[in-house]
């Protein structure tokens, strides 16, 4: 499982007190700490901050690589500091995100012609998202057709079926499931990834219901996940199901797990 | 889901201790906890008690069948045990278990003529367990066709794929999943169901490997398990899993188990 740490977005409040403070350490603290806890790329997100995000990320970056071995997630609503953000990089990163819609695509395309970078793409197009799996996948489709001719490779296109609350409608974890299964199959090379936390939205036990629904996804073939890693539940779930679905040779990383006191059952 | 409550089984010690000294309050209490706790169907299985089975299953079904509503699944390694079960049953239960092993078939068969049971169908034969997919649901196709010549219909008929642990091939769950996904695709109307205990069989932390088993399971369809509705965490998994794949109008189930305190996540 590929996880890509959401901590540090200045949505939260306590991330965008710290960036009002420029607190060093405490950004270093909530990289490292998201590295420890398994993380593939550490996530950066200040598009909260309409009038200072460019300089705000830049901030980051540096801060932030200074104490991580993993890549970053570069992820902004904007072109220009998603630019700006992969020449203040150390490591291939992730950019986050493109989508089909004609306006986003015609900026990000260019920020990552020649393979210059792994990306997220959203299955979403003009019309909004999707409410059926066929064009869901349909999307999918047409967005690794257009990042293939930029010359991005299968393997760097991470793409995100777009889940919808279900308590908005109750079929709408199926659609994502769904959506993610065939992706998996007819797209062979590609990840899918996904946001976790709509699908629980108005719903009781909403830790509960990211979580159930993660293992789900990984029976219907998700291979990376944008989470909080420090959610040790969460975790434990991902560590477990990847030892049940054989991608753990002798049981060893969760043998491991369970040894360094990670699982919490 | 169709949960087989597994507690009244006397290879347990608690268990067998109570039918030593013929504890009907014991038992009345096993089996009306588990029915209140979601059970479909009461299991009682002293097969254990070589000397005593018949004589003991016979009083466990009477003193059993006083508090419950729900019916029972009769599990017997003998075939006059269940023939005697069957006549001693208030409402049609379940029959655990015929395989295709010629002698156990040839056995089991005769006492279900005529839809008088439903029944568990173990995917072994003659050569034991098999150890690929395409051979369990081969197995799987010519138990239904054997049943369905004696007059049982599909939906009496649940198939048990019997999963291998883990820590002897970190494939066999997969093994399991694929058998189920395939056997509910292919053989539309049959119930699949399972003992979740094995696959975890040599790992640390096994209720928590059982629990994740049990999701990524019904990801792939399955919609009966032999469990025991007691453990609060694999009940909360199911209820919140069966919610997640569009089983639980307008989520009431999983809002109703919140509000009664039977999530616990």
């Amino acid at each position: 499982m590929i996880v890509i740490g959401e901590r540090i977005n200045t949505s939260r409040k306590a991330i965008n007190e710290a960036m009002e403070r420029r607190d060093k350490k405490f950004f270093q603290d909530e990289a490292a700490k998201q590295e420890a806890a398994g993380a593939s790329y550490i996530d950066v997100n200040c598009g909260s901050r309409l009038k200072s995000e460019y300089d705000d990320f830049l901030w980051l970056l540096e801060v932030v690589q200074e104490v991580i071995s993993i890549p970053i997630s570069l992820d902004s609503p904007s072109a220009q500091v998603l630019e700006a953000g992969l020449k203040n990089v150390d490591k291939r990163p992730l950019i986050n995100s493109v989508t089909l819609e004609k306006e986003r695509f015609e900026e990000i395309g260019p920020i990552v012609e020649g393979d210059k970078a792994d990306i997220v793409a959203l299955c979403m197009d003009n019309d909004g998202i999707p409410n059926n799996t066929p064009r869901i996948v349909e999307n999918a489709v047409l967005l690794v057709e257009k990042l293939e001719k930029l010359g991005l490779k299968r393997e760097g296109i991470f793409l995100d079926p777009l889940i919808q609350p279900l308590s908005v409608d109750t079929e709408n974890a199926n659609m994502a499931l769904a959506s993610i299964s065939t992706i998996m199959t007819r797209l062979s090379g590609v990840h899918t990834t996904c946001g976790l936390s709509n699908v629980s939205y108005g719903l009781p036990e909403r830790f509960l219901v990211n979580r159930t629904f993660m293992v789900l996804a990984m029976a219907n073939g998700l291979d990376s996940a944008i989470i909080d890693p420090l959610d040790r539940k969460m975790m434990t779930n991902i560590i477990t199901a990847e030892t049940l679905l054989g991608k753990d040779e002798y049981c060893g990383e969760f043998i491991g797990a369970m040894r360094e006191g990670k699982l919490e059952p």
